[in-house]
């Protein structure tokens, strides 16, 4: 029996498939709750305490707003680079203290790891919320969720990978979890910024069905799933480079109409241009609804490790 | 019939005189519960977004302290500016994002416009907490409600406004809302702070009996309400005329009680010396309770978009 | 009879020994509310406004904690230095304006007597969180608990205060309550770090047994409880003094067991190598434990000032 009360939720390469289901079957409950057609207070009297060592508003408000959403409370660091929390003190040591305050704690860190390290010197449940370059498994779980939610089932689908492969742990953690079902993975990168080879020898190790390709128009015409992610300037060396690949990511509104209009679309957030505005039009869109999906998924993986239930 | 439910508070131009009358009386209501008499839980399971883009410490606490007291929840976000939330994304999609996690948004930002922007592409409520140099209407709909308050009644009064009538949104936004009732406007500014032509045209236009001068004393003698604002030392190239006028704009307890020693003063806080410490002595230094009154104000406004009433 | 409603906490200076007992008694009722046993709400509808003019994640926290735990609810100014809040304003009116939306104000500020002067402008009570060089009454009385609840008793034990204890507000507050109790003091520090005369002075005064060394091994040897605090490296002129005694001043596990093994350690936090990570594993090692009796303090003094008990 899956029972994740108490436990970390550190990685999504160590989640099996049942934890997952119960996952995805935990946030389709809290859904109404996410879109605010309920209120639920299962976790009155307990405190989340949100420590964000970089910046992650989008994260931290999705985190705070489902502890709310289930009647808990939350108290939350700002700018902890500057604060005595941070300052000399280990990680350790700061996990012990605020685990003297809080049940559960959400820490988002600059260095893989951290969470970890956060998790093991105490008993209350860790979240980890990004770490770095690491991992990122409530984004990975989300989208998860997101994908179930749109297309009614997971297995059978093909699903389009589009971007920033290399530094994006989003995709890196979504690959994992995707790695449990019987899908159709296209990874469409530069090949600068290609599915690093540590994930991709895991997928083929687990049987994983998969293409590594530059073609994104081609991609797309077979895509029952499009995932976009943002390209980042800095990662090229070359100016020139960076200007050929931009131009060629851009998911347009007849680019989806002329591929397979009924395609889902998602994208991690924010945008800054990789997916036209007049995609938001189009009845897959589903990247607003991924950010909903996102609080559901924090309510259910909150009340999984509290060890509350609707 | 007038109803706010779901409705924006963007402006005080756009509000009719029966909506402001709304607004008024359910403030009245709400004001044994901004003085602490009494507890609510109204807005009990709704999430305020308190998106404050550029700081303001006072009015921040002031719609988070009415959510809460309210029983509704708060997730803030603090230094926006460097914030992802900020990089590179429209202000359209995080509203979007925002409406997600949150039943309504304070929005405050150094744009004109930009709250209106956030407000065309959500569904939920949106609420202008500041608009760079563009409106203020809560803070202008809590000193006229202050004024009903400390006066008994609006129509028949004589208001002195006072100090920067230029650059101050405070006084544009709270002289439309004084254009809906029968008062005489005495405005009191040097010649290059003037009340901008626009304002004085559209209150000449709707038939409003208004006086400019650059007399203090002579004015007081008249008021009933006087209005003080801080003039700003920045806003003038010479030194030398700041000066002349930062001498001649100070109310102090004599200059109240030869005067009018009833007059209500006001001030939209904070103050730097344009009201001398003892005038808080006077029985109608009513600046202090102007800022509770905001409370009750902002308790009404939340209640009325989001369709909860005592 | 001593009652603590509506009053403020500013120093530990002018408490009784009733008040003090008053604060430990309640604070052990609070016990299994800070452990997460139990879950209260005697403190709903109530508003705490924390304000921390200089930065100090873990008293803001441990407070914030304290007041969600007891049902009440929090409005907190981050970086309030770059705000309005403190530009210009004076502290008086700044409390003056805070008092219109809370019910008690805790109040960090670099500034000895700040916390007072908002005390004497306001009705509400302000909890003084720490004034720069002042004093710091919530970690002091915290500090007595965690000894009364670690040994059980105060009265008859040896306390070796250790490190830099002329800057050290938070040695000088926890003096003045030892002070009340019959105790013996052994103050270990290097010569330019020593007690200042001032703080000795009263001890010696009010009959307090204690002596002044610098040999903090021998002292060990009669230590029941050993506070440790961090020396500072800025503080020493000359860098080959400060390296002579910061290894001097650190507290090993070997050096705990050849002393006193049954003795208690406690350290306000965060620790930079003073406590070898060892010690953790002693039964003794408080101070996890003296930040958790943090939240116990908190709530006691919170419910006591606004009137409300169990």
């Amino acid at each position: 029996m899956v029972d994740f009360f108490g436990q970390d939720v550190l990685s999504t390469k160590s989640l099996s498939k049942s934890e997952i289901e119960k996952v995805m079957i935990t946030a389709e409950g809290f859904l109404p709750y996410a879109n605010k057609e309920k209120t639920t207070e299962i976790l009155k009297g307990k405190l989340m305490a949100s420590l964000f060592y970089e910046p992650s508003t989008r994260t931290k408000l999705s985190f705070e707003s489902a502890m709310q959403r289930l009647g808990g409370r939350v108290v939350s660091v700002v700018g902890i680079e500057s604060s005595s929390l941070a300052k000399g003190e280990t990680l350790s040591d700061t996990a012990k203290v605020v685990e003297t305050y809080a049940d559960v704690i959400a820490v988002r860190h600059s260095q893989p790891g951290a969470p970890r390290e956060m998790a093991d010197a105490v008993d209350i449940p860790v979240l980890n919320a990004g770490d770095g370059a690491g991992e990122h498994p409530t984004q990975a779980l989300l989208d998860l969720f997101t994908i179930q939610n749109e297309r009614g089932k997971i297995d059978g689908l093909t699903i389009v990978l589009v971007g920033d492969l290399k530094y994006g742990r989003t995709v890196h953690s979504l690959a994992y979890l995707l790695a449990h079902y019987d899908v159709n993975l296209i990874l469409v990168s530069p090949d600068q910024l290609k599915m690093p080879a540590e994930v991709t020898n895991d997928l083929a190790e687990k049987g994983v069905v998969f293409s590594e390709t530059e073609d994104f128009e081609e991609s797309l015409k077979q895509a029952d799933v499009c995932y976009m992610t943002r390209i980042q300037k800095e990662r090229f060396a070359d100016p020139a480079e960076y200007d050929r690949f931009k131009d060629v990511y851009i998911l347009t509104k007849e680019l989806v109409e002329q591929s397979n209009p009924e395609m889902t679309i998602m994208h991690p957030l924010p945008r800054v241009g990789e997916i036209s505005l007049n995609v938001d039009e189009l009845p897959g869109a589903a990247y607003f609804r991924q950010m909903r999906n996102g609080v559901a998924v924090r309510m259910a993986l909150l009340s999984l490790v509290l060890g509350a239930s609707l």
